[in-house]
């Protein structure tokens, strides 16, 4: 194992791996963040009930978005990644951030990293992103990396920020940036159905971070 | 615990294992992501020792993203979360796309994901990043949503994509972006030095995805 200038510089000591066998369980680089209950029932009974067509998609990730707030385990964001070819849904995700006290727990980041984890695999082709709204910066620059073909999104970015979320600076021709990628963009979508779940958090007066 | 009194000096509340639970663990959203052995000791080592100046840490950070080469646990890329007042290290951070198989487990999204799981909160006042290279495209989107004040980079974009690695489509002033969100962004510097981890990683045929 050669040694360069870079980590003696850093004052760093690199160690031997120990192989031993009766450690505690490994430490974690990051955790993991818990499901409520009422989102694990809710992707068991959704699972082998296709859902063909946009629309069905989009109302699913409505409905998530209504119901984490409802619940109150995050912001009102929902997401899900479903088969391309079998309209199966896969993984859900919602907004955890403040529940997780993790910022980058976004619906569609936690749909891409649920998906990802039961596929065994961390690209998703031929999959859908759905998703309540519009992605924010980061997801739209974490779409590409997750691997899906398609993204489907009900309200504009617009609607989350008339309620006080940011959306982040985004290249303005973002769908534009996806689809040379060979990502179908479609939406706003819905809006009418999609503007309800910021209704409910503006009269939860759900936090805004 | 053994550490406990390096993590007292960041601040940090020191968890209980998980793991002898005689509940059954909740069912998870999303997955944690393991820590290297060699990554943990090195976090360890670091700990008590402030680094202060700007090159110091991006030393540091492009130390681990070598370290993660030759340790074969992922891709040429690492970074770090410090305090912008001690100039103490808070958590690390490298890539783990292919290990974790979770195409968001980029070196600033561990190192924010384990930074604000240590502190506790969701928004990482007071902090500095440190990142080998220039964020890509998804983790420029999240850095405002992690709440650091100050972003600093080693290898332009521009290396990385010079051995195939992909940065996504950014704001062509995604500096200014940040800045204008009171965040400080320095970069590149130390650019021979930044350049070591991308060939070694050319060198041994990582897997670029």
């Amino acid at each position: 194992m050669k040694h360069s200038g870079l980590l003696s510089v850093a004052g760093l000591v690199t160690l031997p791996f120990s192989g031993c066998s009766s450690t505690p369980p490994a430490e974690m680089l990051t955790p993991a963040i818990a499901m409520p209950e009422w989102l694990r029932n809710v992707e068991e009974e959704a699972f082998g009930h296709p859902m063909p067509g946009d629309e069905a998609k989009l109302k699913f990730v409505i409905g998530l978005a209504a119901e984490n707030v409802r619940r109150g385990t995050g912001g009102p964001f929902g997401a899900a990644i479903f088969d391309l070819d079998s309209d199966q849904l896969i993984a859900v995700g919602v907004n955890s951030v403040v529940p997780a006290k993790q910022s980058w727990a976004h619906a569609e980041m936690t749909a891409f990293a649920r998906a990802q984890h039961k596929l065994g695999t961390f690209s998703l082709k031929n999959c859908i992103l759905a998703t309540s709204c519009e992605p924010c910066a980061m997801c739209t620059g974490a779409t590409p990396w997750s691997g899906v073909e398609v993204v489907l999104y009900g309200a504009p970015g617009s609607e989350a920020r008339a309620i006080g979320f940011d959306e982040g600076d985004k290249l303005p021709l973002w769908k534009e940036s996806l689809m040379k990628r060979g990502i179908r963009v479609s939406g706003p979508m819905l809006q009418e159905e999609a503007r309800q779940p910021f209704l409910l958090y503006q009269n939860s007066r759900g936090k805004i971070y």
